[in-house]
């Protein structure tokens, strides 16, 4: 089981047709669950941080795994060869929202998709189609 | 104006959207065409190497900065800047195709979006949306 706890509902369109795309072909291997959680609406960037944080840690059930850009960074074979050792026992990837994470998930075991900032959509797309990738045949090694 | 130089058209239709999606945000702040070169349909991967190069290297008119996994790594701040010193003067970005590309275009200056290998049609989207990020002044720093 791979769950994506993110922020907020995927937008726009099509982002969200690309990721609907990416998780039609991956169910073909692997039970695979999108947790989109409430936007937290406040100016304030410590009250939205704090607010969020407690809704993805109340939402965790596997081993929780932060998508963050100073993660460790792996390539796509070893990225497949964790995925695959651990997809049984189920995973949770973490996405922050705009402002971050709070200082206890930051603790979290983390994995860097790149150095580059992109846009937290454009992430969830990145993710899938290296979840993707790490189980179709064709790309396999 | 900044090009970007392709093995291709982009598919699925899905991935194609977002493509034209972010031409138009880029098209507010710059001139940015597409050139999608026609596959090499072959079997043998050092013909289409060779072919595919031949193409890429004749469509070039501007600084050549080729995508490569093993490339430098930019910051998304580090790549705004380069972009912004290079877009008058002009910029031709290459993605290679499936099979890679020749060794005159392994010497050109490169840069990687990750050490991961993406799809190279997802590699298109990832690229447009570090150039809309280096222009779009909400996320300028």
């Amino acid at each position: 089981m791979i769950r994506i706890i993110c922020i907020g509902k995927t937008e726009p369109i099509e982002i969200k047709k690309l990721k609907d795309y990416y998780l039609n072909l991956i169910r073909r291997y692997t039970k695979i669950e999108f947790i989109e959680l409430k936007e937290t609406s406040s100016q304030y960037k410590e009250h939205v941080i704090k607010e969020q944080c407690r809704k993805i840690l109340s939402a965790i059930r596997y081993k929780p795994v932060l998508l963050d850009v100073f993660g460790r960074e792996l390539s796509s074979v070893q990225f497949s060869i964790f995925l695959k050792e651990n997809v049984k026992m189920g995973i949770d990837f973490i996405i922050g929202g705009v402002w971050g994470v709070c200082d206890e998930i930051k603790k979290f075991n983390s994995i860097s998709l790149s150095r580059m900032t992109f846009n937290h959509n454009i992430i969830r797309i990145m993710l899938l189609e290296q979840i993707y990738r790490a189980f179709e045949p064709k790309y396999s090694k």
